[in-house]
């Protein structure tokens, strides 16, 4: 199906599959769609692996503008052609995508103390970084990015500071959860929170997250995790991960924070918003302890995008601090996370739940919608072109 | 006036004046209260000096029961008697009575990283943290404390875990201040907030706290100290305490933090909320910079209790503290900061707008009202008893 421009000539269009969003919530479609050439510094990619992230679903189903668009952020891929300046990937290399760039010399990349990069942060209007244009069109009309990756299509353009080179030898199928959600729950709890040793830990919300928090604060030698979430199904799951505790909030007569409170001898030490609920951030405080408690939201809310506390709860000694991506830097980082990945040191296998073909995807979607799911990977056709 | 028991023989109720609040809001009134000899561990203060702070009156404002009750904690003093078990100070001390305490025992105090001590914390029903009773009465009928020490009386009984011991060579109508007030901005800048050397600073409010954060960040080496007040007299004083840009938020035509971030190259590495304003901690999120900001909320508001912020500020990267005394433990820092006081290292004199006799409360009362004042210093009567 998708025609590719050989690997001799310039990179030219390619037309392949996608599926497409074209309004909040509706099912996606697969259509045709044109992929432009990568621009320069991009490159394009053709999608190996691309598993679904809650974002994609919460932005898929509350964003009232910006269709058509190709959702998808959490993958892996291999480079089908590079654009002119790009000297880091080569056609043929192995990457993930990440839905934060690395540019390597603003202000905020230089500092080493911050993933917030000025050049390629979080894209929220559907655009390349480079040029605020599209490189998707059907028949012409530009077709929405989500995140400056879209991955669920065949192929997909990247910024190359978007993007993190990995060896071949490495599953695509189970790696591309390194390039967000996994990532994003090891680094809250090593780089955001710091987890000490000994300490106490409640994670709001095991999916895949929350769940890789868990096994962050676990590797970090965290003595008590406590887990809690509705779907009493966690419980065994969470085990997995490090879980020492679960509760569930819908089995409880008193307050979540009062159990934790008991179970801590006061408040954790360490409290994770997980669930994407603003409401549950002043819960999460609450659960954690007076004078050195530290709570840190990584969700995105659904609804409501105000957090709310009294503050009372700031006052006495709580922090609370925000989560993007676990605080890791794309380019810096994330091999290092490949190769913790290769040397058994993590795990991400078990967070894959389903795999499917792309084919599938709306099943996929409704999957996460349902709550059934931590991750489904997509296998892209394997089809040469 | 007061009928104070004679050193030989054990304590005995004093009789004494206070300024006493008979309903919220509502001008004090001079009363003879009668004073209960301290309980075990308990010592009685003859009060030098007291220095009115904001959350006096907004307290005194706000607090819909709990009355007549005698306010004032920001004080200096004489021990006058001590009770059963207390080996720490003896008759003729000279002493800071403290808002929150430290028992040295409990598992906050232990841990060397908190000053949230668990037997001696914040005292909120207006009675002796001991047996929950008060220690003031007025005709046999009790009258309430205010934070466990209700300095607006001749005479006032604390927890000794709530008083540090001082120099007597030290004035005590200046050092009253570091019992909260000046302590508490110093402290967010040095403890909670880690001021680095370089960085930019925002500060929200240039009252007692606000300037002494100034201070704070100032001798810590910071580069760019911006002040934000609707005064404009406060551009004057803040210079004196460091404040190097001067923002009023009523002379703008734009949203203050797009200011501070043209001041600070996109934000302000940290923020201070001196206001006691819930609402501005969202701008204080704002002026401070993605990646690292962090923001210090200090006030204590005088209306909605609830802090709120768009989740996205703390998604990305920013951190929200609160700090209660600036993180002082008082047995174990405050002597320090008397220590620095002493040295020249701080400057508390400054900060002292009025200084005025016990009789002339209600007019110190209604300047802090009426924002005409820093900190006006409360002289008692000197008559020996």
């Amino acid at each position: 199906m998708a025609a590719a421009a050989s690997s001799s000539s310039p990179p030219a269009v390619i037309t392949c599959r996608a599926a497409v969003a074209w309004g909040p919530g509706q099912a996606l479609v697969m259509e045709d769609v044109e992929v432009a050439p990568p621009g320069p510094l991009e490159i394009r990619v053709k999608v190996v692996s691309t598993s679904i992230c809650r974002s994609d679903v919460t932005q898929w189903q509350s964003t009232p503008d910006l269709f058509p668009r190709i959702f998808g952020h959490e993958a892996s891929g291999v480079v089908e052609s590079v654009g002119e300046g790009v000297t880091e990937f080569q056609v043929g290399d192995h990457a993930l995508t990440v839905f934060i760039g690395e540019c390597m010399s603003c202000k905020h990349c230089v500092s080493g103390k911050s993933n917030m990069c000025q050049t390629l942060g979080l894209e929220r209007k559907g655009v390349m970084h480079s040029d605020q244009t599209t490189r998707f069109s059907i028949g012409g009309k530009p077709v929405y990015h989500y995140c400056a990756v879209s991955s669920f299509s065949e192929y997909a353009v990247v910024h190359s500071g978007c993007a993190v080179k990995v060896s071949p030898t490495m599953p695509m199928d189970r790696i591309c959860l390194l390039s967000c959600g996994a990532s994003a729950g090891l680094g809250a709890a090593w780089n955001v929170a710091d987890v000490s040793k000994g300490s106490s830990v409640v994670i709001f919300g095991l999916g895949t997250v929350g769940l890789s928090v868990a096994q962050g604060a676990k590797l970090r030698g965290a003595s008590k995790i406590i887990g809690v979430d509705t779907n009493p199904d966690k419980q065994e799951k969470g085990k997995a991960f490090g879980v020492t505790d679960f509760i569930n909030p819908a089995e409880l007569n008193e307050p979540v924070q009062q159990v934790v409170k008991r179970l801590t001898d006061g408040g954790a030490d360490y409290s994770f918003e997980c669930v994407g609920d603003t409401g549950v951030v002043s819960t999460a405080l609450q659960s954690c302890s007076d004078g050195w408690g530290l709570t840190v939201t990584l969700g995105v809310p659904k609804a409501k995008p105000e957090v709310s506390a009294h503050y009372g709860l700031l006052l006495s000694g709580r922090t609370l601090k925000g989560s993007l991506f676990g605080g890791w830097r794309p380019k810096s980082d994330i091999p290092l996370l490949v190769e913790k990945y290769a040397n058994k040191e993590i795990q991400v296998d078990g967070l894959v739940t389903h795999d499917m073909p792309f084919s599938d995807i709306n099943k996929a979607l409704e999957l996460m919608l349902q709550n059934r799911c931590l991750r489904c990977v997509i296998h892209m056709p394997k089809r040469q072109d």
